[in-house]
């Protein structure tokens, strides 16, 4: 029984399905794993101790349940949960508990999963640093906004948490601590009970150590089970890499990073693996979502201006008044733009590329004191509503983990995970193929 | 300071906005309004009076606040408040008082309006008869799921409530009730705050008694204030008319309703007014609308299945057993066939057609006990997420309203709102011109 804590998400769903191990038994190294470092990496913004022991003894006397049987979940704490205080990052709502669970929430209970905890997401899912540190290293940022899903996943606390993707709230932690990180197509996960920051962009997802696990993940919250079911790849797929329009923001180990993925995709791909350029539709996609988010902001947490300025950070403040001040007609001619870009892209997947790879964010992570990095290299991604998954590949000069992404069409999840997972098995470094 | 309540929204807000009435009196006659009607007709779930009353003064001794100033509103017990109660029209959130508004809700308080009280919605706006009977004659349905709004708009209580419509939830009672209703292009209005039952078709809008008054509205509840500069339409717009798939099961008085509907068009339209066909890709939009809605409501209402089935009706609990039953893969088809039928109709209503005329509902209202009627003429609509509008243009055999839809391309909400008061100037009973 020791070590159970280091089981991932896949085997120790396979192993509890089997009744090879208890989910007693496993929930008590998770907490065993999080006594010993949560003080030092700090991603908990609540934990559920006795209501979740009770449900695995509950789980180890029943039947089995679902996908995720016995497994125990962080939920990052923008997401509704009637058992577990949920403070969306804000002392506004420090103490409130929700009357009821996320959709997504909800549906991984059905699946068997027990929530442990709610795991530290920045303000609102924004920009303020929050508490959790990175867990490779201390002095740096496990990236934001899902901080604590991300870094309690890296650090071995629980196989596995769930995340939201605004900007770059998944992929960009994940590449930052080194996990696996999977933000489906827009919409495939439902957002309500989920805190709403921007509803064009908001994007649930997951965080594991393998592709395998994302695909339980998202199986459960999406209730799309075949997902799980990740297939071999037929026909060798046509990869294209693009750095997109900020790539001269990119650090060196970025470039590095890229250049590695370029060389293992090409083993895997049909043909050359070549530079892609986004159609004209695409360009400036990145103001185009950063104005999107701000505008949407403005609205959605209206309440919490109107009521509770004061509790908010001077930079959501700001953020929020200048989201605003962006005209509606500016709004409506950027959606204008982000179908015509979509409709664009659907053509590019569907003709010429099967995936692209792509940075996944600018570097190894930042000092923690410097903000959560920049979502750049994800932010059009987003706004295109496109999965993507984010693949632990090299690391940086403090020898931080480097992520790219691998991006497939629109509504074809199921298609990305069996090319990310044919990706892994081609790494070079074999200590990195087990994120297949 | 007589029959104040009988100003529509756009008349009382132009008064209020040049002080020539008073929000206290405003409020006091709908209140003496609501004092002799809410007895027979029931629209209301709870009633704010007092914060109501303290808001009308401070609005009459403050400055303009914005496009709602004063007005007293009606908020669909569907969409949360954070100081009323507010049940999802269900018994298991009896006394439930959200801790925030809804996003549209925070948007209409900025904007000046009064929130007065909750609507009576049905179960989750679901198809379980409301108490609300029709204002015109109790014994029949003001329809659903919007049943409170619809009744009490029409009823002279409030000037402008608000509605969602999943399947034909403000089209249909707006028919039914003799109101004009504004369903927007899907998105429009954030829908962060109100309870989802099916978020790939949830869409809001709301009720008034003019093309002028449900602008003011939608205007305040998505912040495109513009909407309310309703323009003279610069060319005669090609008009069609679609009796659908569901053609049919259309009764009597809703053919004579088209007929005049046509007749209308043809004294403002660019060439012969036609029957359109819809393209081969929306073929069945109607089962496809009615699976998804099943499909993604048994996830969305999943926590109350699972905590609260026995407070669920047993024709909500049979809809959503059926709706889990529907396999992913045909709800995801489903979707995919969404896709290409909202794209077929973009073409054809960029090249052939600016507006399309539909029937609203199957007749006049059925009778109370025979249910809310039935949303088969809106399902499609609300699939394509095109914007809509019912106007009240004649009535049935039992001297109920009877109205008509018109419907614009995506995105199209202003030019729609143009079109709908061209349409409703060149009715032939000069009564129903006031609609415009």
């Amino acid at each position: 029984m020791k070590d159970l804590e280091s089981l991932s998400a896949t085997q120790a769903a396979k192993a509890l399905a089997r009744r090879e191990i208890k989910a007693t038994d496993l929930l008590l190294s998770c907490l065993d794993r999080i006594g010993q470092r949560e003080s030092p990496v700090k991603p908990w913004a609540s934990l559920g101790k006795e209501n979740a022991l009770s449900c695995a003894k509950d789980l180890d006397k029943g039947a089995i349940k679902g996908l995720l049987h016995g497994l125990p979940i962080g939920v990052k704490d923008l997401f509704d949960t009637y058992d577990l205080p949920t403070s969306y990052g804000s002392p506004i709502y420090a103490n409130h508990y929700p009357v009821v669970d996320a959709v997504s929430v909800a549906l991984m209970r059905q699946a068997g999963g027990i929530i442990l905890g709610k795991t530290v997401s920045t303000e609102f899912a924004t920009f303020k640093p929050p508490i959790t540190v990175n867990p490779h290293h201390g002095r740096f940022t496990p990236g934001g906004s899902s901080s604590g899903s991300a870094a309690a996943v890296a650090d071995f606390m629980v196989p596995l948490a769930t995340g939201s993707q605004t900007a770059g709230s998944i992929i960009r932690p994940a590449s930052y601590c080194g996990v696996v990180g999977f933000k489906p197509s827009f919409g495939k996960i439902m957002t309500a009970g989920v805190k709403a920051l921007a509803p064009s962009l908001d994007t649930l997802g997951c965080f594991g150590r393998s592709v395998g696990d994302v695909a339980l993940g998202v199986a459960a919250m999406s209730d799309d089970h075949d997902l799980i079911n990740i297939k071999d790849l037929h026909n060798k797929p046509r990869i294209g890499i693009c750095k997109t329009e900020d790539w001269s923001l990119a650090s060196k180990e970025t470039a590095a990073a890229l250049a590695l993925a370029r060389f293992t995709a090409e083993s895997i791909a049909k043909g050359a693996v070549n530079d892609i350029h986004l159609p004209i539709e695409c360009k400036d996609l990145t103001q185009t979502q950063a104005r999107i988010m701000s505008s949407e902001m403005s609205r959605a947490l209206l309440f919490e201006r109107m009521h509770f300025a004061k509790k908010l950070s001077p930079q959501l403040i700001k953020q929020l008044t200048e989201g605003a001040q962006i005209h509606y007609d500016q709004y409506q001619s950027d959606l204008v733009k982000t179908l015509s870009a979509r409709s664009s892209l659907k053509q590019l997947l569907n003709q010429e590329i099967d995936i692209l790879i792509a940075p996944s964010a600018l570097g190894e992570a930042p000092l923690a004191k410097e903000g959560t990095g920049d979502p750049v290299f994800c932010r059009g991604w987003t706004l295109l509503g496109l999965p993507c998954i984010n693949l632990n590949i090299s690391h940086g000069p403090n020898g931080l983990p480097v992520g790219i992404q691998l991006i497939a069409g629109f509504g074809k999840d199921h298609f990305l995970l069996s090319a990310a997972r044919a990706f892994a098995l081609a790494l070079p470094d074999p200590a990195l193929r087990d994120q297949a």
